[in-house]
């Protein structure tokens, strides 16, 4: 009956929402059909640079079950903002709702609203658009040649985004002058996208009163309330934004794209619902991709493995708009102030339009690509010093004190603790003396690596990020927590009802979660930065916590005891010498008997400062040198994520970023023709992901190694730290296995027989 | 710029759900239809008392379509609760889901759940029921004759629903010595229904999670939440209720039939929703009227009209359950103190248990009856002494400091301002000078009367009464209201966002008001007693106060300015001796910049004590002495309520309340066959309600003579005052015309002949 150990968090309890799931009960957008709805649809364009002549939708309104066709001349011509933070530097604000130029193939230029998806689909054929084409810019080195197209024509110049990042501490040149050893290498990165199972989808609705209901499957609801009436030109209280059950993110679905503001609009002049659902090939064409990457980098070592200077220039490929640009060039360029510690660094990062579909946010943030080339870059300094790579991340490895990129110290050693851990639970050294060969298949070769990796527990710098819940004690005890932060499926919502069950002595059953309704819930960032967990986790314990005060403060006067003499575990309200004698919840808090509500509802908000999670990789490969397969056999994750809430989930957010980041990896790349602009595969059959059969065996270990004191008893966020280590771990796995170093992503069963024949040809050459 | 005068309160905005009702955009319960939806149907006893000796139901479920049915051996066996408050004494608790006993002619005996209204029909018909009958006890009077059979065999004794209430104040007899008339009689009253548009509905749908919602027409959303949760076995997270528009309630909405655990089990059986929606017959027969009533009276007053002495023995009928008999014979018996002030009176109250439907809560709970009595024999002392009517009512009317019937002192001269203004807008005095007979029709005569009336904005002095609010403030300044309230139709939402849009210094337009979903607003004790917008709006505005706090803090910080030298109208907060120099709300409270949510959401909760609303109607009434037809041609209704929100909403109140009160006057009554319980007359064609053409003109008069400070600027409730007064107006208005005097109501065709004709053969006995 004492509060010593932890009854709930660190428990994997059954998810709350798990049975309406495997039932199908649970709904999702999709799943709403509210009377009278209408389907919408948007005409692409086929052309990746132009400007419309002429757009005539006549003979798609003249046509049956057609209630409304809209063009750029229809819209409201205002610049809508991708981002919570206009102000703030994370996202831009270039795009228009609908345009009469088109900056690449597939953007939308027209909508439909029917009485059904193919009759919608028959008017799009029917809108007749006459273009005049521009010169399109296909790739980030046409982009920034002297005199190239400009995609824009505003911003700092040229095609550039944003003006160029750049991050400078101590003295590079110094530095290198100091080395021992100077590696310098470029790197590259395709266009994988978060692939979520559920493609966006939203509905509008208005009521008589000019209220707009808007169902959208979101990472932030509030960003979309926001934007809505921005764009609407409504009050905030006259848009409610409702997110259900949601099929994925993964950064993405932190985004507007053009169809949620389409609906609205279709819905408006119609005066209808109207729903809007991406194909799986819009997923691809109007959605968002990581962003494609050049990142040249130059490192020194002494021969004792210290690493003294770093230099680093990073290219990211932005497509037709800037979307996250801002946010993924200043994460992904100060990211590498850290990882390995170095005084002396010089980076400079810049993101450039290209007339190719929009690159976004998507887990991992702009850290994969630059922790992919500077784990690789140690690899090989670990291989010119002849040292173990293993025991060379050790060595400069952050640590405790170290300045993180957002500019706060490192809290504890985080990362030497799962390198350490990884090392001994992988038998690293065993493994390596192995011999690479396959036992019985004289094709097959096997090799082990290394990847690590940090990530923020929160946004990017420049947000003032807040957390916040409203928690709320029915009479019998039981109690709803109200929180904005959407569930994408990672089991969220149980972890924070774990959370309040926890601080308020109650069971986990005893906690419902109302989320995703903008009316009545307390504003929201977002589910987004690895930061659910941490800052709502926080806020909804701190809200919690006011609840619980009360309640002991009342029970305390029910049982004639000082506050600081009862406790509260189970619903009940006891004396902490004399647990036997005490008084139930409901006893004490019942509305009956006069408690005003103002005491069972408690709102708090949490301003964090930043925290880091931290990861080591351990990869065993297998590559089929005959065909150029890369098979991941056996994966060991060691995560520092602070308190475990839920070990379950946690695992699952572990296995399934490492089954995304094999895909980035080994076979996943949205190809786009760079002499037109076109998408050559938006679409699951063509874009390979990685199946549940090609996921290797994974051995999780989460350590509880460096908690930090910002987040509930010290958790830290998880969401995307395993989707970082896994790429730069296989690339140096498929090195010790083959001798063969790839700077790139994905690397493809042709990329690797093309470098068994490059390394042959060397190998001959020097004979 | 300044706040010295209301811009809101007092206004008569545009109703905030005028558009969606006049449209039928508007959801009413009966309007949802979740997927799978299965129709549920009570079958109902034709015998008044049995015993149930077999029922089977097998053939009913072998039907095609029907897929469950439920008798009293498949349903728990627990008392369920009528009331929120099962300690009070406003509710008994004597009802079971089902039971294997009938008490009344209509009792629901079993249920069934089939995919179509028709089939489910069909299903009852199939389902045998053995009974065997007992004595059935059909009236008062056979209730309580030494040995009368018992309906319930629990309780104080006999089918006594409670022990008598007793109150005693001052020497009785001593009055009565004192007094130089002393006037008594017997009253009595029909069973009037509160006819709602929306007959009772409710949709019952479990999910996965073992959890409930349910969709229901209710005026007390937590009441029902408690009632099923502890029925099912549920904590209160596990229940969700929702109330969306209503279509009336009038008091009897806040009970519970038996169909909402029927709808709930039949849901959970089958794991699918289930509506159950009642026949416009069923809210007749299984619904709630006002208690029948027989009532003695014995009053003693001074030549001078000095009110000395009150002797009074109320006995309401209950029928076959207590529902709120306890509360409305405390009510009915309390309020016997008041209304004239009399310093000695003995008060006897009681209810009885008949095998009849049951009476329940209906606006004007307990006093309609009471008052009805009081007010005809004050215009009886006044005959009898030869003063006018209106001056003796005057004269002893209550005034400021009297002791209320919930025991506190009444605040104002409430009740004298109203009689003082409709002497003089009614031209009182020159009316009652004119003749009575018509000028052109000699088959008429024409007479004028007063009643009177008071009515406590608040619930049974037993209940401790709380209202709550959450009010939460956007970042653009727009606002949401949080309120359990239910809004029965009568705009009371509309009157609570005027409150706060008053209290915050915004537009009305800027607030929205969500309500009726017991997951996210505050406990909410129920829309019923007249006190919405006195006390859920006393605590909306100390919710909007809080954050009005906060916003002005905050911007007070940002203009560099003292909180007491700036203001905060529409949306601006200002420097109050400059108010050119200001910063918009969204500007001092824009949360990327850093306010914490938990200073824009406030709960307040409000313990009120009691205030009362006072009311004098002036009526002219018409008498056809050859039909016996009374037609009401006019009243003056002059109500003290404090300060006025909504004016029109306020008057539109007023007017139902006297078409509501014209009805239980003249024509309504719903009839039961005294030899077996019987009911003869469950419909709109046989049960007369006064329709629109059958309305006088009525000139509505509202005051803010006594404004209550524990009401939202001192507004007070108005809500079921206007029913009280205007029965005892028209039979006094009646007796001036043809000089008959009736004690009962309603008063019929066939009365009046009778009064008549009684009266022509005293007279002439008297020749």
């Amino acid at each position: 009956m004492t509060r010593q150990d932890f009854r709930i968090v660190g428990q994997s309890v059954k998810r709350a929402d798990v049975l309406e799931k495997v039932t199908g009960e649970g709904l999702y957008t999709g799943d709403y059909a509210p009377a009278g709805l209408l389907h919408g649809k948007i005409k692409r364009s086929e052309i990746a640079h132009a400007r419309i002549v002429r757009i005539d939708a006549s003979k798609a309104l003249a046509l049956p079950g057609v209630k409304a066709v809209l063009t750029h001349a229809d819209v409201p011509r205002v610049l809508h903002y991708g981002s919570p933070h206009p102000r703030s530097a994370s996202c831009t604000r270039d795009q228009y709702i609908l345009d009469d130029k088109v900056r690449f193939w597939g953007e939308g230029v027209a909508a439909v609203a029917a009485i059904s998806e193919e009759i919608a689909d028959e008017a799009l054929d029917l809108i007749e658009v006459e273009y005049e084409p521009l010169p399109a810019v296909c790739d980030i080195d046409a982009a920034q040649v002297p005199g190239a197209p400009l995609i824009h024509g505003v911003g700092p110049g040229g095609n550039l985004v944003i003006p160029p990042v750049h991050v400078e501490r101590g003295n590079v040149e110094k530095g290198f002058a100091e080395a021992d050893l100077i590696l310098e290498g470029t790197f590259e990165g395709g266009r994988p996208v978060p692939t979520y199972m559920e493609p966006n989808v939203c509905i509008a609705d208005w009521d008589g009163s000019n209220k707009l209901t808007f169902w959208t499957s979101t990472q932030s609801s509030f960003m979309v309330r926001g934007a809505l009436a921005e764009v609407l030109g409504l009050p905030l209280n006259k848009v409610r934004v409702l997110v259900d059950h949601m099929g994925g993110g993964f950064g993405a679905k932190q985004d507007l794209f053009q169809h949620e503001f389409l609906c609205a609009l279709l819905a408006k002049q119609t005066r209808r619902p109207v729903k809007m659902e991406f194909t799986r090939r819009e997923t691809f064409v109007a959605g968002r991709s990581r962003h494609p990457f050049r990142l040249w980098l130059r490192q020194g070592f002494r021969k004792d493995g210290t690493l003294v200077a770093r230099d680093m220039k990073l290219v990211f490929e932005s497509g037709a708009y800037g979307s996250h640009s801002p946010g993924v060039t200043n994460v992904g360029t100060a990211s590498a102030t850290s990882l390995y510690a170095c005084e002396n660094v010089r980076l400079n990062g810049r993101a450039v339009y290209t007339n190719t579909p929009i690159a976004g946010a998507y887990r991992g943030y702009g850290v994969v690509q630059t922790y992919f080339a500077i784990d690789i870059q140690m690899d090989e300094a670990a291989e010119r010093l002849g040292v173990d790579p293993a025991e060379l991340k050790l060595k400069n490895a952050v640590r405790d004190g170290d300045i993180a990129p957002s500019g706060h110290p490192i809290i504890g050693d985080g990362l030497p603790a799962c390198i350490r851990e990884g090392i001994t639970r992988f038998d690293w050294a065993a493994k390596r003396a192995q011999p690479r060969e396959h036992p019985t298949n004289p094709a097959i070769r096997r090799g082990w690596g290394i990847g690590c990796e940090m990530h923020g527990s929160s946004a990017y710098p420049g947000i003032k990020e807040q957390g916040n819940a409203t928690v709320k004690m029915n009479e019998d005890g039981s109690v709803t927590l109200l929180t904005g932060a959407a569930g994408l499926g990672t089991g969220a919502h149980t972890a924070l009802a774990q959370i309040v069950a926890e601080e308020l002595g109650v069971a986990f059953e005893s906690v419902s979660v109302v989320h995703g309704d903008t009316d009545v819930v307390p504003w929201d960032i977002g589910a987004f930065a690895s930061h659910t967990t941490y800052l709502v986790g926080s806020a909804a314990k701190m809200a919690a916590a006011k609840v619980r005060a009360s309640v002991l403060r009342r029970g305390a006067e029910r049982l004639q005891a000082r506050v600081e003499d009862v406790d509260l575990v189970d619903g009940r309200v006891f004396l902490t010498a004399n647990p036997e004698q005490g008084i139930t919840v409901h006893e004490a808090m019942g509305p009956s008997r006069g408690i005003p509500a103002e005491h069972l509802i408690e709102t708090a908000s949490y301003m964090p400062t930043k925290s880091y999670s931290f990861a080591a990789h351990f990869v065993e490969v297998a590559v089929d040198t005959e065909t150029g397969l890369v098979e991941v056999k056996h994966v060991l994750p060691v995560h520092d994520i602070g308190k475990v809430i839920h070990p379950i989930a946690a695992q699952g957010q572990i296995e399934g970023g490492i089954q995304q980041g094999i895909g980035h990896t080994l076979t996943e790349d949205y190809v786009i023709d760079r002499t037109n602009g076109r998408s050559l595969n938006a679409g699951l059959v063509d874009y390979k992901m990685p199946l549940s059969m090609d996921m290797p065996h994974i051995e999780t270990v989460i350590l509880e190694a460096a908690p930090d004191p910002g987040g509930p008893w010290g958790a830290k966020g998880v969401g995307e730290d395993p989707i970082i280590a896994i790429g730069p771990a296989i690339a140096n796995a498929i090195h010790d296995a083959i001798g063969v170093r790839f700077h790139h992503y994905p690397i493809t069963p042709e990329d690797v027989l093309k470098g068994l024949r490059a390394k042959e040809e060397t190998t001959n050459a020097g004979l």
